[in-house]
């Protein structure tokens, strides 16, 4: 396999975390992984081969222009090494925005495709994550994308999490046909049709609410980008108080902090699987290449299950099962 | 103080839970009650008046179409207590769409308000909580009624939680002005101008997102309905998917279930400061009285909380503070 596209520059931790992150998944997954950089401000890049890059597009930084003007940037470079041949997957921390527009405009869009979707996994206790999509790519959603987007995410939940056949749920606020926003009775309208599930081998269960995300109720769940990144940083939001609240108290007294230091593997059990970092980043999903857009905040944890997520989707070759289904759709 | 009209044959407990919650309200609140119901099928209603009402509306009914035409139900003629000065405020813990429907054509909307939103406080811990809004009520708004949202969210976050200076954000996919759909862009423009918060006294805080909900960044956040809503029952599912992982880490072994045995009286504490029941209820704002919505699976504490809350409502005389708001943003 091709080595997979690190961009060593993007991140809040960049590049020490993104480095030391890359050099761990080389040594524990056996992949190989080329940097993307800037030399001599990578520190130490170990045997790892490098793409030079003189450029990088800051966290903040307005995504399309930036992409448009420096060619020369780790993110542009990253893609433009998928493109050519010369990496299998890229995967980056950085600039979300410039992230998907670096992919979007160096790979280009699989056919029939009209918008990539950000596809991320919601941890389910006890059972395989949620696909979430889009969970922030389009502020703004044509109803007929989400159809793209069901058809998408059920490729996704088959080839990550070997979910033979997929239950694609329609995110609105009540279970009836009939509920929710004149665009989501739209869309429902459009994803009743029978064609898309079975052209995908999904199961189209209809319309699912915000607490069946983290149930196995559906396996995917589509809905527009706004909604769906309220929805991701609400959980996240959630996530962080209920933790935080629970800290409170296991600090009680000292009969609780006790109970939480005989509790502490078994919480931290618990906390690995419901942190984001532990299902490895989100998936830009419709571009002609593996794309793992993972958190600004991404430890060295986080870049190590980044890039096995890439290059589980390569060796899986995803792309090509994305392409066959949206073919078949236009069919 | 009048006494407050419940719905005693609305939610999936009722009505055994609706009247036993009543009962206990007015002998802990010392508030008066009035249960409106069909007689004979209340249970045990002890010395409760009741107002009589032959039709029941189901949890599943069509909210338009049965209010008009179920005159003598019990949702009907408890918001026509209220608006004829039989009672001072209505709750129920059935058919959402049903109340927001029967407080709306019978007690009629505060001049100057377009659409009444349903107001859900989110608990926060360690603070007061973040009132959001409408978490419900109008899947699809025009972007002029949530600069209402955020002038009726602000007297009630200062009526109910003594909130001086309520601070009010708009929910959104990013914190710069420029993020979000083209309706949430339009909602900030509007927003931005000083007129609404000066007249409510209200700090406007522009753009907050998803993750800010549970914590004290905001005081008030204004939405759509249908993102309201979605954002809501996301919670609820992230808080019971936690939870239900927490019991597992507690049950690992013989050491965590004696751990967690030593930290229940902690555990309860966080459980009942995290529960939606603990804070009441949502209101309806935007009619011409005090509505509380239970939530449809309300137990007794949840109708003593709904009742407490309806009480001091309309103690602090909240409908006339939204009144004199909405009438100093018309002028």
């Amino acid at each position: 396999m091709l080595p997979i596209a690190v961009d060593a520059m993007g991140g809040d931790n960049a590049p020490d975390a993104i480095v030391e992150g890359a050099r761990r998944a080389v040594d524990e997954l056996g992949v190989s992984v080329v940097l993307v950089g800037k030399p001599g401000e990578m520190g130490d890049t170990g045997d790892l081969p490098v793409i030079e890059a003189s450029e990088v597009i800051a966290m903040d930084a307005e995504p399309g222009s930036s992409v448009r003007k420096m060619k020369d940037s780790s993110l542009v470079r990253a893609a433009e090494a998928v493109r050519d041949g010369n990496a299998s997957a890229m995967v980056s921390a950085g600039n979300t925005g410039a992230t998907m527009a670096s992919a979007l405009l160096r790979m280009g869009r699989i056919k029939g495709i009209q918008r990539p979707a950000i596809a991320t996994p919601i941890p389910v206790p006890g059972s395989t994550p949620t696909t979430l999509l889009d969970a922030g790519a389009n502020a703004e959603c044509k109803p007929e994308w989400l159809v793209e987007f069901a058809q998408m995410g059920g490729v996704y939940a088959r080839d990550r999490f070997g979910i033979e056949r997929p239950k694609v749920g329609l995110l609105s606020i009540g279970e009836e046909a009939g509920k929710g926003s004149p665009f989501v009775k739209e869309c429902f309208e459009l994803l009743s049709d029978p064609a898309w599930a079975a052209a995908t081998d999904c199961e189209w269960i209809g319309n699912v609410e915000g607490r069946d995300v983290m149930t196995n109720e559906a396996d995917v769940i589509v809905t527009d980008g706004f909604t769906g990144n309220v929805t991701l940083k609400t959980l996240e939001g959630a996530m962080r108080a209920i933790m935080g609240r629970l800290l409170m108290a296991l600090d009680t007294d000292d009969d609780t902090r006790a109970a939480g230091a005989a509790l502490g593997p078994a919480l931290d059990t618990m906390v690995s699987e419901l942190h984001p970092d532990s299902v490895g980043g989100a998936l830009l999903l419709g571009v002609k290449g593996v794309c793992v857009i993972s958190h600004g905040s991404s430890s060295p944890d986080a870049m190590v299950n980044a890039i096995r997520v890439a290059s589980e989707m390569v060796e899986v070759e995803m792309v090509d099962h994305l392409t066959t289904a949206a073919a078949s759709a236009a069919d």
